[in-house]
C-alpha cells in the first residue's frame, strides 16, 4: 500500500488547494528548507502567483504593529478578502514572543478559515531570511490569498530589505520610544508608502505626528476621510506621484485601520494606474533569479574544483598565506571559468 | 607635473600608514564604493591583517551601546592600545544619529590620534553593508590598530551578522525596555560572548539582570572582580568552554567598564589557548571568500550571455512566463555553465 507514504508536492499541492492547513504548512517548511523539494515546490507554483498584493508592516519594537497587523487583517477579512500573515519579527506575538495576552487578542484570526499565520524561523543571516520570506511569499500568493501582510522588525536598516519583497510598505511609530526614533527616519523615508502613527491615543502623539510631518516637509492639515474624524495628511511633495500619507491610528479599538486599509488598496491602484507595479514586479523578479543564480553558480564551481581544494583555499586564505581576491582567481582556475 | 594629480592606492596606504586620517578615510571609502579600486586595495592590505581583536558590541536601541563603547575605547587608551570604531547603527551618536549632548560626551576621542572613527553608511541592503563592515575591518586591522569596536544596532535577526564579523560579541541590555527585551533573546543567547546590563544604576536593572540569568539557566551569584563591587556573573554551565559572563555598567560614568574590558581580553585569551581563534578566523576567511566568489561568479556569467539576455529573462519572469528555476537553467545554458 502506498497510503501511507510521505505525500508527493504535487499531492500537498492539490490538498493544501483545497484548504488543508497541514498540507499548506508542510509545502511552506519545504520552501523555507530550501532543498532539492523546495525548488519543485516553487518551480510549481510560480506560474500561479502575481495576484496577491503584498503589504510590508514595518516599526520598531514597542510601536504595536503586530496588533495593527491584526486589526488590518480583521478590517480585509470584512471586505471579503482572504489574508497571510508573515511574521518575520522576533518580538510579534504571531510568533510566540510577545505577552499573552495579545495572543489571545488575535485569537479569532486564527480560527478563520480565510486567513494563514506563519512565523519565520530566527535562524540564520538575515540574507537567508529575507529569501526564505520571499519564498514563502511566493506559496501563499499562489495559494489564492488576496493580501498578504509581512510584520518585520524595523529598526534603520532591517527595513530597506523588506522594500524589495512588498508592493506597499507601512511605517510604524508609536509615541514615547525616545529619541532614536528620529534617528532612524533618514533611511526609512526612502521606503514608505504610507506611514502610521500607532497607539494615537496616547500622549505625545501630536508631536510623533508633526516630527514626521516636519521630516516630509509638511505643514500640519487636518483632512476629512470617509466622513471619519481622524485626522489625515496627505503631503503636497512627492516623488515619483505618489504622496506617502500619514496616518493615526489605535490598533487595539480599530480605530483609523479602515483608512488605513483604503490607502493600502488607493497605492495598489495607484501602482497599477502608474506602470509603477510592472516596475516592481521586475525589481522582484530580478531579485529572485539573482539570488537562485549566484546559488546555482557556486554549486556548479564547487563540482567542478576538485574535493577539499575549496576548504584548503579556505585556511590558506585565514592563515593570509593568499589574498581571497587571488584566492577566487585561484578557484576560477581550477573550474575553468576564467574571463574569455 | 604630477603631484596634483589623485594619489594612487599605494601613495594612500603609504600616507595612511604614516598617520595621514585623511588618507585612511579615502582608502574606507574606496573599500565602501566596492569599485574595481576596492579590490587593489584589499588585496594589498589583506596579508596585513589577522592582528586585530574585534569586538561587535550590539543591543536595542535605547540600551546605551553608544556611550559604553565610548567608555570602551577610553579605557583601552589608558591601557595604551589603540582603537578603530565602526558604527553601522544609524540611532549612533558616532553616525550623527542622536542628540548633541552624546556627541559632546565622545569629543575627546575625536581628536585622538589612537582613536579613529567612522559611522557606516546606511544605504542598501543588510547583506551590503555587512559585506562593507567586514572590508572596513581589514582596513582598520591592516592599519594597526589593536581593537576594533564595531557598534551595530540589534533586534532580533540582525544580531545573528555580527557573529560573524566579530571574534567576540557583547550584547546589550538595560531596565525599562519594556517586554520586547524578554523575546528577543532566544537568538542571542547563541551569539553572546558577554552580556552586559548598562543603566545599572536605573530602576529594574536587578530585574533585568535576573531575567538574564534566568535565561541562561543559572542562580545569582556574587562575585568580586579585581577587588571592585560591581557584581559579575560567571555562568557554570558552558557551551565549547566559555561561560558568558554578565556584567553591570553604567557607561556614562565608567563603571564597570575596566571590568568588561579586562573579560573581553579573558575572551580573547581563552579563543587562542582553545584553538576556538582558529575556528573563527576559518569561518571569517570562508565568509569572505564567498562573497568575493559569487560576485566574481555572477560577473563572468554576465559577461558570457549575450548583451540583454539578462535583462529579457528577467522580464519573462516578472511576467510568469517562465519560472526562475528555469530562466536559470536558461542563463546558465547560454554562458556555456551547464552541469557535466
Amino acid at each position: 500500500m502506498n497510503t501511507r507514504s510521505a505525500p508527493s508536492v504535487e499531492e500537498l499541492i492539490t490538498a493544501a488547494l483545497a484548504g488543508d492547513r497541514r498540507a499548506l504548512a508542510r509545502l511552506i517548511t519545504i520552501v523555507e528548507n530550501d532543498g532539492e523539494q523546495a525548488r519543485a515546490v516553487l518551480q510549481r507554483l510560480y506560474p500561479h502567483t502575481g495576484r496577491a498584493h503584498i503589504v510590508g508592516i514595518t516599526g520598531a519594537p514597542g510601536t504595536g504593529k503586530s496588533t495593527l497587523v491584526n486589526a488590518m487583517a480583521r478590517e480585509y477579512r470584512q471586505r471579503g478578502m482572504t489574508v497571510g500573515i508573515i511574521a518575520i519579527d522576533p518580538t510579534s506575538p504571531f510568533s510566540g514572543g510577545a505577552l499573552l495576552g495579545d495572543r489571545v487578542r488575535m485569537k479569532d484570526l486564527v480560527g478563520d478559515p480565510g486567513v494563514y499565520i506563519r512565523s519565520m524561523a530566527t535562524r540564520g543571516s538575515l540574507g537567508g531570511l529575507a529569501r526564505a520570506t520571499d519564498d514563502v511569499v511566493l506559496v501563499l500568493d499562489a495559494m489564492g490569498f488576496d493580501r498578504i501582510l509581512i510584520e518585520t522588525v524595523g529598526v534603520g536598516q532591517a527595513e530597506v530589505d523588506i522594500a524589495s519583497s512588498a508592493h506597499t510598505v507601512i511605517v510604524v511609530e508609536a509615541p514615547g520610544l525616545g529619541d532614536d526614533i528620529q534617528a532612524i527616519k533618514a533611511g526609512v523615508l526612502e521606503i514608505a508608502d504610507i506611514f502610521v502613527v500607532n497607539k494615537a491615543d496616547r500622549e505625545g502623539a501630536d508631536r510623533t505626528f508633526m516630527a514626521l510631518q516636519t521630516m516630509l516637509g509638511l505643514g500640519p492639515r487636518t483632512v476629512r476621510h470617509h466622513g471619519r474624524a481622524m485626522r489625515v495628511d496627505m503631503p503636497e511633495g512627492t516623488h515619483e506621484g505618489w504622496r506617502p500619507p500619514i496616518f493615526k491610528t489605535v490598533a487595539t479599538r480599530g480605530e483609523g485601520v479602515p483608512e488605513l486599509v483604503d490607502a493600502v488598496e488607493q497605492h495598489r491602484h495607484f501602482l497599477e494606474e502608474s506602470g509603477e507595479m510592472a516596475r516592481r514586479e521586475s525589481e522582484r523578479a530580478a531579485h529572485l533569479l539573482d539570488h537562485i543564480l549566484r546559488d546555482a553558480l557556486m554549486a556548479r564551481l564547487l563540482e567542478r574544483v576538485p574535493e577539499g581544494n575549496f576548504e584548503a583555499t579556505v585556511e590558506r586564505v585565514a592563515a593570509r598565506e593568499i589574498d581571497p581576491y587571488a584566492a577566487v582567481e585561484h578557484l576560477m582556475h581550477e573550474a575553468a571559468l576564467e574571463a574569455e
